[in-house]
């Protein structure tokens, strides 16, 4: 098949271009470097040493025998994806070109405003393009479990049944996001849910876990075709920070009390997911959504396993939470479910220390990058809109 | 209470600062006079002559006795919603500065995306400005009850309670909105439900149905204090887009089949609405949605009372169906839930022939310069992304 991933110089995105490539996939993609920019705007850089897009390009050639065709442009602009999607003619387009940071939209109101209308922009100009010139190419949107939110019910995927006052109907499960970045993704799909019933597109709307990880084996052992590695408060998530923090024998700081329960997945898994959506594409206009974690864990659990596996390596490491800079519960139900993606064939890997031992291992040769920037580490972004940085917390603090 | 009213030139703002200040209160607001433009772009204008608002604003002071304070500019910067609530210290801040039409937003991508900046970047500046300068004023949002769609479920105030796999939760009720311009008012509703929870800001979020109107009493004679009435394809609404047919004898035209249930309201029972909320604030950190409509009719139903009222005028007005430019349910189940305003003491108009007989009055007055316009009376954007006029339909055809 031909893919086209929009935002294939990022984390997910780069790592995808080579999954499919090995997989016998043609590869197209696009980006405008924005995330190279807003994590130098954080004060920090990438863990893993990213290469110019020409020197990736020459070692993705290299290496799977084949073009990754690549442009660089703003999806903001219509007549670029236009003339993209004309180009490339896809099957599938994967994505990933949004800004995606919680801390980064809560800065202030023009990172706000930015967020919003960068995610959207290019969310609806794909899907005008789309319907332009290859209503029949399927969309696969990178949204987030965190749409939901923490309700005090069972999370479905995407829609559920229900009776109410008398009378039953399906209906989009009822999204509670917790930040303007994941609004930005309600919103989307939200945009991507109509635009399949009016004009007969369709999407898979993934509903993506917290992705960990440094690498997968289709990247070999070239240094040049190795995925960005964020640590920073903005685009560093859970477990890739506290790998980071291991490393270099900072405290590994869950936020709060630390009960907070996400669904998680390594990178690998985040690839195999991703990719059984694109090869079982959904039927015309259709619209699904898929939840896409291998398991849930509780944030301090995850801190845990990572000192257990930083002893390991003879790390010096303590877990102290930190002061928590965010608005959201610290204790509560989580139960989501995430069948379809194990409906397709999806195998979890389940062995997440063996993951963590990996990252440790690829990331103790950066430790010097990491230690360079390791006041990125410590957050001062916060929920109320102020910018000081948080402070470590007392087990009785904690307990409170 | 001092009222603060974004959107101050257009159909609903003009008249609420009128029905404000003619009780009492302090009346500021802001407008960039965008929809003059759109109406301009759809080739019409409105059939009561708008002043400009110099003109209007003399007329203000000589009916009510005080200023309308007045600043021209555009929401979308936020150095200027910040300079505003700064100057004015609002009580109560009235969002109406939205672009407000669903075909409109459907006309093309530029249409589409212009819609959801314009709209939820205003939205994001107002809440932002309020958190610095009056974090306890009291945002009220113009939503629509188009956000809910047309679920085969009764639709309640915004909020449910429901029982799912055996555990039960409040949650928002889903929306399902039909257009791209509704699709804005969702995510501002989910963006003002989070700022309110993260901030402790106050909103009530108004799900208003299909108002029509030419008048309030509050305007008296003066030509100059009208409200604009537009009743071309993207700006006229169901009733007023009769009663504008009904007096240039053109049919008056019903989408498809005709039986779509709206809710719907006078302009007279909107204010009272609208000033019941300002004058019942909600608690700090409270987001409330109101559902405000008079009542649900059939819009098939509601052009065969504007012909009985055109008929005792002695104007020849028949009613034929047209082709549906929409993608919507023409047949369906609709029960919203309308008791919070009641609560508060709206006592809805209930006789709408007789609001009838007062637009019809007020029309044929202008005639002339709805004649002048009718070919902006027929649809020609689509659903489908396509622009041809839409054809009358014969009873063969509406009945299929």
């Amino acid at each position: 098949m031909k893919v086209f991933i929009a935002g294939v110089d990022g984390y997910l995105g780069w790592t995808l271009a080579q999954y499919l490539a090995a997989r016998d996939h043609d590869v197209c993609g696009v980006d405008l470097y924005l995330r190279r920019d807003w994590v130098a705007e954080m004060g920090s850089q990438s863990a893993t040493p990213i290469y110019r897009m020409t020197e990736r390009l020459k070692a993705f050639k290299e290496r799977f025998g084949k073009n990754l065709e690549f442009r660089k442009g703003d999806l903001r602009d219509y007549n670029f994806v236009l003339t993209c999607l004309r180009v490339f003619t896809p099957d599938a387009i994967v994505h990933l070109g949004e800004m995606p940071s919680a801390p980064y939209s809560m800065i202030d109101v023009q990172h706000c405003v930015f967020t919003q209308m960068n995610n959207l922009t290019s969310t609806l100009n794909i899907l005008y393009a789309m319907k332009e010139v290859c209503p029949q190419a399927h969309l696969v949107k990178l949204g987030t479990m965190g749409e939901y939110g923490t309700p005090n019910i069972d999370i479905p995927e995407g829609f559920f049944t229900i009776e109410y006052q008398g009378r039953i109907d399906t209906l989009p499960f009822p999204r509670q996001a917790g930040s303007w970045y994941h609004q930005t993704k309600v919103h989307d799909s939200n945009n991507i849910m109509f635009a399949c019933k009016i004009w007969g597109l369709c999407s898979t709307d993934i509903m993506q876990g917290v992705v960990f990880g440094t690498r997968i084996d289709e990247m070999g052992n070239d240094e040049r075709l190795l995925t960005r590695f964020d640590f920073d408060q903005c685009f560093g998530t859970a477990i890739n920070r506290y790998c980071a923090q291991a490393v270099i024998e900072e405290p590994l700081s869950p936020f709060g009390k630390g009960h907070q329960k996400r669904g998680f997945l390594p990178l690998r898994d985040s690839m195999q997911c991703l990719t059984l959506a694109i090869e079982n594409p959904p039927s015309k206009g259709q619209y699904r959504v898929f939840n896409q974690f291998e398991e849930v864990y509780d944030v301090s659990e995850l801190a845990e396993k990572v000192k257990k596996v930083g002893d390991e390596f003879n790390l010096n490491v303590e877990v102290v939470h930190m002061e928590n800079p965010r608005k959201e519960m610290e204790e509560h139900y989580y139960n989501p479910d995430h069948q379809h993606l194990l409906n397709l064939g999806y195998k979890p890997t389940h062995d997440i220390e063996q993951e963590m031992r990996i990252m440790m291992k690829d990331l103790i040769k950066y430790k010097g990058r990491i230690e360079a920037r390791k006041e990125a580490l410590i957050p001062d972004i916060r929920w109320d809109g102020t910018r000081r940085k948080v402070s470590y917390l007392s087990t009785a603090q904690v307990q409170r």
